[in-house]
């Protein structure tokens, strides 16, 4: 079937059918999803209005933002509702607010941090939002490297008291979300210094703020960043902070793990493992969420690439232009990040749905499966950033022109998607450690012991593989078999090569973010197979498996990174056939089944908010739309036109004054 | 050398050495450069303020651009500065401004368009600003393919008029620069009719503003169009016109080529080529300067990461933190860039200089190279925009997070380079005319006459060609006869590829993309080559000779897209050596050469305008100062503290009120 003769099928509200309850995650999910937007997009306060922010100045901005908070909170404590939905509730405003930290970070740390008796205390002022919070880890001077953070906080045993110190300016605490103008407290990342002895990196509780006044508490000096790249982040107040000997009491330290005593004795924690956490929680949200980042692109670009048309496809013989969206150049980078998008939503919810069911266990006291989680979770968090990333401006890029109108709504994606690589531990930094992992197994002989790397017992092996199959034949490639050899051969060929460098003392840190990427290629690819294998509906199991194909193909056949093509030599016959199996997966997903995926997963304009993707608008209609209701449009700028035209007479003044 | 010991060293103003003149392109654009930086850095009109204007509202943002398109107009004038030097200040500036349009574009169709006697009249106006042009030719619905445009001109001979129509919303005309609010003049591209005959598209100079009120004429209806995605062109007012049978003298139909005489007659243009004119005068003028948009982020990335520091290379042994450009991660992405950058530069204003003065013959009447040209400034464009697009992000990502800060100046570099990709013809369209015109040459057997194709004669030759040297071999790699055949082989074998879809029907639109970055990779290549071997200066002949090597093997081992490296199959022991030959002419232009070349080309800071790249202060320092000057610090936002404070009771109420 062509697409040429879609009518245009963008829905106002969220349709429940079993497809689409997959696509999303679940029933639960899918519900809350219903009961946020149904909450958001009813209420004023929450009205979308494509670009409309983005001609605000940043303050006017972030007091709309400030007040969607306030409204957030009320409507939680109202209606009770649990952590995910407020945090859904945010997501779904589509920009940072300053309340989003309470959840995310600063109440996960206290759960995870704090003993029960601290959590008595805190949580509840937490829950209710008597207090305000954000997390103060990142320095000017660190990052990713927390090991090199330098703010203290040096116990007083007279007092009974931590002394939160900055001494550098790169020390400053910076980046620290909702802090700038928000938040009241702030779990501050600090080392612990007790009788000149430095412990290293804890937790502190520190107050910012007074919670009747909103001034600044003695000692600590805050400011609001100012403005973020591509206007990124403009509901979030981001703060940079100094602390001058600010004392809090000894209680505040979270002391879950370590502990400090009266007398300052320092109680080491059992399990040195905890220290993971903070980032790895996180991370393993990332995993869950960022997929839908990318889906949202994909199918704004969808909608409006089957609008458009552009260009008789035979010059003689057509009537009419053809839709852009049936053009390979369109298909070749739309369809791959459609399935990436679906592949990064379905298996990172299992990775993060495995790290709170670990998370659970942790809090019992056993840490057995996190070494495996940790990999898993920093493998997803550097695959589903950069893929999401980077995708989000190809979707862009292919509508053309009108992608770069702010109406469209892709800067606004790009500048929340795009940010995400280097924040919760840049790519390059944290992507070290599945190769690292990888070696320390190998040598130990363990990868058994960890199910994502179980591959290496293919690089033990002395004889070469042989393909499971005829590789010059297209049909071989559509063959699970056939994918899993050619992604094993490439990883392993990459591990030995990384080995090697290794060995010879070469630095790896530019090669090893390829490897985490074609790690990760693996890691999904077998856990997209699995969640479709397990597929009970006949109603789409087979869009499904056709989605799987392309995206099995494509991150064999136009890999994340040409390194990635050269670990996988294959003869020009082996290649033309996987060339011709990925075009023809590509056809079977673009022509059979991409309108169903997209009609299930039945994203509402109010969740695309782009003019691009409208109801009852054309595309063009809306742009023409959004440029009346400008506010530069018409008069409103009739206060410079007498600027305008004396500019136009400067001529002849200088003229006049050149004659003289 | 390592850089570990660099000190920074930013230049405050331009200083002269045959070197950076030689970076610049030659003596003149260098002087250019300087008066133009003279003039602009001195001026508190144009203060640089790193960020500042990210932060303004977006109709205070576009206000401070036209007061500094009005401060430019009066320099002009009392200068006497030529066009360049005016184009070249709005280049520095930073930002799209709403007189950007008056020479590149306005003035340069007058010049190729009108008859001498049109050109008496108009080109004064134009240059004296008496009025202010813009030229209308995107529509809503047609932007690349302009041969759908739907704008007519219908002749009136009763009164010897033309009306200026848009028939439909999709006719808009959408994305015209500087007419939003400000240009008093278009340059309408429009289909001729006459008598009911359409003679396609031609050019009519409309006037859309009252010289002395600023008041739209009767019958024109523009709106601003909005907001820009990543607040892109905030200094530009862009904008959506419609036009309601607005009447026109004939005599401002713009003649030189096509002409309507008084009773109707349609005298057509002897030579249709000229159409080409005028989207291919701004390609060529893109060529030269996208590259220095490269330089900017590449240079400001290497001032940042040569002085940021982070993790222990060797935790035991190491005392200090290595400065992060040391780091595989960082070179990898930087070098490659940079060399591609002023690979961009040198090569691209020979292009140009080559169309300029190709204008000059035509202008006499001779078109012969018209068509090579053509395809060199096509495949320039397509190949300068996307290195430079992408790789300005690139930049930005390699500096970690604060390169996600509004105040390290990358957002608004990667915002006015990324566009490029699209206007002037969307890059996966019109690079679809070089394999045009490849397989045209190769079907006549006339690529001898181009020599910008000439390699296909590769393609004739039945036997395989043989490597010119021992490819196991790492200094085979940097021999100029083994890069050459690495560059033809990969392109004969794409093209051959391409020959057979094509042949076989298929839709090749997408591949095509890559195709035109091989060739340009292999014009580029030549054309760097024999700008190194023109160097007579013996004090910078080396640095060049290392840059360019990186050039060379980045484009073959690391290249644009991954169907590249497939289409150079080499042996697992080419490959490592072509891998060795990469490492070490990276690591001899980054250790023994970058400094230099970086010294040389003296970006100053007011050019870069980032709080990562200032000459007397450290990112840290200028990063903090950043965020105390704030529009949202301290004090600045205490009208909200009272209902931050509030919304921390409201829990009280909520609970009081579920009492009840």
């Amino acid at each position: 079937m062509s697409t040429d003769s879609q009518v245009r099928n963008i829905p106002k509200t969220v349709k429940e059918g079993p497809f689409g309850v997959f696509l999303w995650g679940g029933q639960e999910k899918f519900d809350r999803r219903r009961d946020v937007f149904q909450e958001l997009s009813t209420n004023p306060m929450f009205a979308k209005d494509t670009g409309a922010h983005t001609s605000l100045a940043r303050k006017d901005a972030w007091t709309k933002g400030a007040l969607q908070s306030r409204e957030l909170i009320t409507i939680k404590l109202r209606k009770n509702w649990p952590h995910r939905h407020f945090m859904d509730a945010i997501r779904m405003t589509d920009w940072f607010l300053p309340v989003q930290p309470q959840f995310r970070i600063f109440m996960s740390n206290l759960e995870r941090q704090m003993t029960d008796e601290q959590k008595r205390i805190w949580i509840p002022k937490a829950e209710n939002f008597e207090i305000f919070g954000s997390y103060p880890q990142t320095e000017l001077g660190h990052g990713s490297n927390v090991s090199g953070i330098e703010t203290t906080a040096t116990f007083d045993p007279l007092t009974d008291e931590f002394l939160i110190n900055s001494p550098t300016i790169s020390s400053t605490k910076y980046w620290i979300g909702g802090s700038g103008i928000w938040a009241t407290h702030g779990i501050v990342v600090a080392r612990l210094i007790i009788r000149g002895q430095d412990h290293g990196n804890h937790l502190f509780l520190t107050q910012l703020r007074d919670l009747k006044t909103q001034q600044l508490m003695p000692g600590v000096e805050i400011y609001e960043m100012g403005p973020k790249a591509f206007q990124g982040m403009l509901g979030a107040d981001t703060g940079a902070l100094r602390f001058h000997h600010v004392r809090i009491p000894r209680e505040q330290m979270l002391m879950r793990n370590a502990q400090v005593e009266r007398d300052g004795t320092y109680i080491k924690p059992k399990n040195t493992k905890h220290s993971y956490g903070s980032m790895v929680t996180v991370r393993a949200l990332m995993a869950e969420i960022t997929g839908h980042d990318l889906l949202r692109a994909a199918v704004t670009a969808y909608h409006y690439t089957t609008f458009r048309k552009q260009f008789k496809r035979d010059r003689v013989n057509d009537k009419n232009e053809t839709t852009v969206f049936n053009y390979a150049s369109v298909r070749h980078r739309l369809l791959p990040l459609l399935a990436q998008g679906i592949a990064l939503v379905l298996v990172g919810q299992n990775i993060n749905q495995a790290y709170q069911e670990y998370t659970q266990q942790m809090l019992k006291g056993d840490t057995s499966d996190l070494e495996d989680l940790h990999l898993q979770t920093v493998g997803a968090k550097v695959y589903s950033t950069e893929i999401t990333g980077k995708g989000v401006e190809t979707c862009r890029i292919a509508c053309g022109g009108h992608g770069y109108s702010g109406l469209s709504g892709f800067g606004r994606m790009y500048a929340h998607a795009i940010n995400a690589v280097t924040y919760e531990g840049d790519n390059y930094v944290i992507g070290q450690q599945v190769p690292r992992a990888i070696l320390k197994h190998y040598k130990n002989k363990t990868e058994a012991s960890l199910p994502s790397i179980s591959y290496l017992s293919v690089l033990r092996s002395e004889k070469p593989r042989q393909p499971p199959a005829d590789l010059t034949n297209a049909t071989s490639w559509t063959s699970r078999g056939v994918q899993q050899w050619a992604l094993e051969q490439r990883l392993v060929s990459m591990v030995r090569q990384h080995m090697e460098d290794t060995n010879a003392n070469v630095d790896t840190s530019y090669t090893t973010h390829a490897l985490t990427m074609a790690h990760s290629d693996f890691a999904y690819w077998r856990g997209l197979w699995k969640v479709v294998d397990a597929i009970s509906h006949e109603s789409f199991v087979e869009h499904m498996k056709a989605l799987a194909h392309v995206f099995s193909l494509s991150i064999i056949y136009n890999p994340h990174h040409p390194s990635l093509s050269q670990h996988l030599p294959l003869a020009p016959n082996q290649l033309a056939a996987l060339r011709k199996a990925y075009s023809e997966v590509l056809a079977d997903l673009g022509d059979n089944h991409v309108a169903a995926i997209i009609d299930a997963y039945g994203l509402t304009e109010y969740e695309m908010d782009s003019a691009l993707a409208r109801a009852d608008q054309t595309p063009y209609e809306a742009l023409l739309e959004g440029a009346k209701r400008s506010e530069m449009s018409g008069e409103k700028m009739s206060h410079l036109w007498p600027m305008m035209v004396d500019t136009r007479q400067i001529w002849k003044r200088e003229k006049a004054k050149a004659k003289l």
